[in-house]
């Protein structure tokens, strides 16, 4: 018998990238990686027509293009016929939103609506929609709406449907003929294989959808807008389909863009964060996996639905089926390092990372663990971002204590980390308190892979072992396990993420000793976390508000 | 009739710097600036033994030096002769402590205490006495002495009588074979005219001397170390002599150092700080004077004595006679700035700054300037070395707060400025509350004179007007002021320092629009300020302890 492979296609915010994952050896054998020509327009339209503030948008043309540039070049390399493929899976970030016909055809690549900034796909991080957002938050608030507690008590403008209301608010008309808002995963799948799908994940996650409830009332959309009082079952299509399950089979076009052979089997698509989990072989409760990169997204699978203040978000099988997903966030991670290395490093740091051919980051890494926790007298609130969780607030801004006329760059740096880590361990508490258990830690990410000192401080901060997921490429092996199970190769996710998900032999242990005295900063950290988070002390939203006049 | 002058010279922490007044024309003449051979010694004495930590120390030698590099070519330069000079006042850091044999000779300067660190100069800023500081600080709180009110609860480390304790502490036989312990001020003046005089200002601010009570009881001395009982009247003079008095005329050795005729009056000698007042033309109550450097000293006559909280000390005709002199002060002004330039600025301004051959300070000003008040979201507190008025501790540290990742360095360098200027707003509003009525400021020191941004920012913070001292050299010209009274030139200190005092033209009032930002930026401050400095959450002390261990 010939071996059988699935592929795996990960779609982030610059680039689409594919694995090629050897079903019978277990392992995954090649990668292929394709930039977005547009990548993210926020300045203005290909036409060169401006955009507004705080818009984020890409070509759904780009998608297809990562498609063709690089799963027939991975078939091509690695020598493997198309029948050898057994499945195709995918994962997207979201909410990216697009609006599209009846054909699946994006509103953009009519002539009518090229030069329309309303008309393109709508990336994650397009932050347009924030009134529009305050609106259905308050709306629901008022209508006493349950399903806000399901989203730690706030949606964000992020979100599928503050993104629609922002265009039916905006550019009626693109409303209008509008015949599915959808998101860009789903519409891959769409274009893959002829069939309209919605999956549980990001219909879960970013649009208010329940298992059982479904979505909000006809009430509440009136309520919103009373264009929008029917909007389920129209321009939103109500049919939502679980995680693992088959969305289809390659159709011509598919073909076309794969070069796999028509009817191989396509998995309905998936939230890279989320189809991380399976990767890293979780498959039980009581385990948190965080993907730490600019930002951090944290989750953990339950087997109740607990209400749990400041998550983002909580879907029954909205990760693996058979659980409750949890989700939550850190909205200042790899961004925070970035800023202070942009900001504020001295040019004898420079020139000494530079004269020994490393990068600043590691130069600073390099000095701080020499430091003891604690040693420094630094403390810091990692907020340069706002806060996601578990205060949901946009408007906190960052906070440092504790300097003196010696306190050096490579100290702040380490404080820097170890906020992170506090806020970490301040989501995870949180969990805790509310009835979701926590007791080992996978982490996966580019932090994750490369930063050894930060993973040694996250473990000795949440004292909790931490694996790390094995691949460099782990969204992308996830949907390739996904894909694994709509082509049949395995009967669950769970046999699937526990035959090809793994996690590397070097693990980090929390160190008692360093334990002891992050425990007293992590005290700190909350009282202080409190005092300016929770408006004792308003004194960060006073400040931005008089910035902002 | 021929042209009278009058000298000053004001030993600074590097240097001495004479000047020559022109009491006929009411002008500064000429200045003359001579570098200390040994200036600080923190590390090593003269024969390279090592000193231990905190240690600050100086030889009296260099102070002669001064005097014989300056006031002879002064003469020479301007072709003045000898007795055209009226008199020559001398103005010290403080308090600067020496230890001599009765001739008046340092202990240091005898071949068997040449090589003994308690025998040399106690500069101000030697730190070496916290120990016998806290001893005196409590010992007299136990006792309920009342003169600890008088500097605000609590006296400094760099004092007269905590560093005589750490003497006899450590070193007793340089204590027992000690004939008087004094300030350099005094020492240098004896030097110069054979008569051992003290000062009220030393005396009053740094040795809790007080014109009705004198200094404090034997049993407090008894009860710090039985070995001192005594120690007024035998090792330390109890014979003050009030500002603006002759201390005598120049005996041989005097006229051998200047080249002016022997019995030339010298005046009493003075804290560098407080000399400056009448050198800016402050003769009246209700103003303050601020002296800008590496730190601020703010001085303020009043005509009653008040008990505030937090203040340096206040002191009968301690400035000028016939008002109570009041001082407070800010430990972190210029310091702070120097810090940031050099730990926190990245080599994209420092580039920005050198082709343009400015200095960085100047850059970064240059940026901060174009900003409005409130618009970074900034604030800090402004205690990178401790707070010395109102708080007295020295045991807090830095706090900055409202970063984003927008937030850029020439940002936080002004979030640093405005924060000295809350300290100062604090002081004044303290003075206030007790009953201090302050209602003009005046200006002088490096500061002062060159940072434009800087004083605009200090007169929006205070909502008052600000005058700038003209004279590049206020405490030296302050001495001379002195010198002409004690010759006999004027009749009192208010008369010359109506005369030659002088403010420049330039001067800066507060810009209501700014004012009314900075009103509620201040009200932030000052929240921060008592939640942080006033025990309400003592995190600082505890990340400091935390450090410590």
């Amino acid at each position: 018998m010939t071996t059988k492979y699935s592929i795996g296609i990960d779609f982030g915010t610059l680039s689409g990238r594919t694995v090629l994952v050897d079903l019978d050896d277990r392992k995954e054998l090649d990668v292929e990686i394709c930039n977005y020509p547009h990548a993210v327009m926020e300045s203005q339209l290909p036409s060169g027509l401006k955009l507004p503030a705080d818009f984020a948008l890409q070509h759904p043309d780009d998608y297809l293009h990562a498609i063709k540039h690089t799963v027939p070049e991975l078939l091509k390399r690695n020598n493997i016929s198309p029948d050898q493929i057994i499945g195709i899976g995918i994962d997207f970030t979201a909410c990216t939103m697009m609006c599209v016909d009846k054909e699946g055809t994006p509103l953009c690549f009519k002539e009518e609506y090229s030069d329309n900034p309303y008309a393109y796909v709508k990336l994650w991080k397009h932050h347009a929609a924030q009134k529009q957002a305050d609106k259905i938050n308050k709306t629901a608030r008022d209508m006493g709406c349950k399903w806000l507690e399901r989203y730690g008590g706030k949606i964000s403008s992020e979100w599928f449907f503050p993104k629609i209301l922002e265009t039916l608010e905006n550019a009626y008309d693109v409303y209008e003929n509008t015949y599915r808002f959808i998101e860009a995963g789903d519409w891959v799948v769409w274009m893959l294989t002829g069939n309209e799908t919605h999956n549980a994940c990001m219909a879960g996650y970013k649009a208010m959808w329940h298992k059982k409830d479904g979505y909000p009332k006809k009430e509440f959309f009136k309520a919103l807008d009373p264009r929008m009082e029917n909007i389920i079952g129209t321009k939103v299509s109500d049919k939502v389909l679980p995680m693992g399950a088959k969305a289809g089979g390659l159709n011509g076009y598919g073909v076309s863009l794969t070069s796999c052979k028509e009817g191989t089997a396509v998995a309905v698509s998936n939230v890279d964060a989320h189809v991380a989990m399976p990767a890293a072989g979780i498959t039980q409760p009581d385990k948190m996996l965080m993907i730490m990169g600019t930002s951090t997204c944290h989750m953990v699978l339950g087997e109740q639905e607990k209400s749990v203040n400041g998550i983002c978000g909580v879907v029954e099988d909205g990760i693996i089926e058979g659980f409750y997903g949890y989700e939550a966030g850190q909205s200042c991670v790899g961004d925070h390092f970035d800023w202070f290395a942009k900001n504020c490093v001295p040019s004898e740091y420079l020139s000494a990372a530079k004269e020994r051919d490393i990068s600043i980051h590691k130069y600073l890494r390099e000095q701080a663990i020499k430091q003891r926790p604690g040693e420094s007298g630094l403390l810091a609130l990692d907020w340069w971002n706002g806060n996601r969780s578990i205060l949901v607030d946009a408007d906190l801004t960052g906070v440092i204590i504790g300097m003196t006329l010696a306190t050096k760059p490579h100290e702040i740096y380490r404080a820097l980390i170890e906020a992170t880590a506090y806020g970490t361990r301040m989501i995870i508490d949180n969990f805790e308190k509310n009835g979701v258990k926590i007791e080992e830690i996978y982490a996966a990410g580019g932090i994750a892979d490369k930063d050894e000192m930060m993973m040694q401080i996250y473990a000795d901060v949440t004292k909790r072992k931490i694996r790390l997921s094995a691949s460099p490429q782990a969204p992308a092996l996830g949907s390739a396990i996904f894909a694994a199970v709509a082509g049949g190769y395995f009967n669950s996710i769970s046999e699937a993420a526990e035959t090809l998900g793994k996690v590397r032999e070097l693990s980090y242990e929390p160190k008692t000793e360093n334990s002891a005295i992050y425990d007293k900063l992590y005290d700190e950290y909350a009282l202080l976390h409190d005092y300016l988070g929770r408006g004792t002390n308003n004194v960060l939203k006073r400040l931005k508000s008089i910035k902002a006049n």
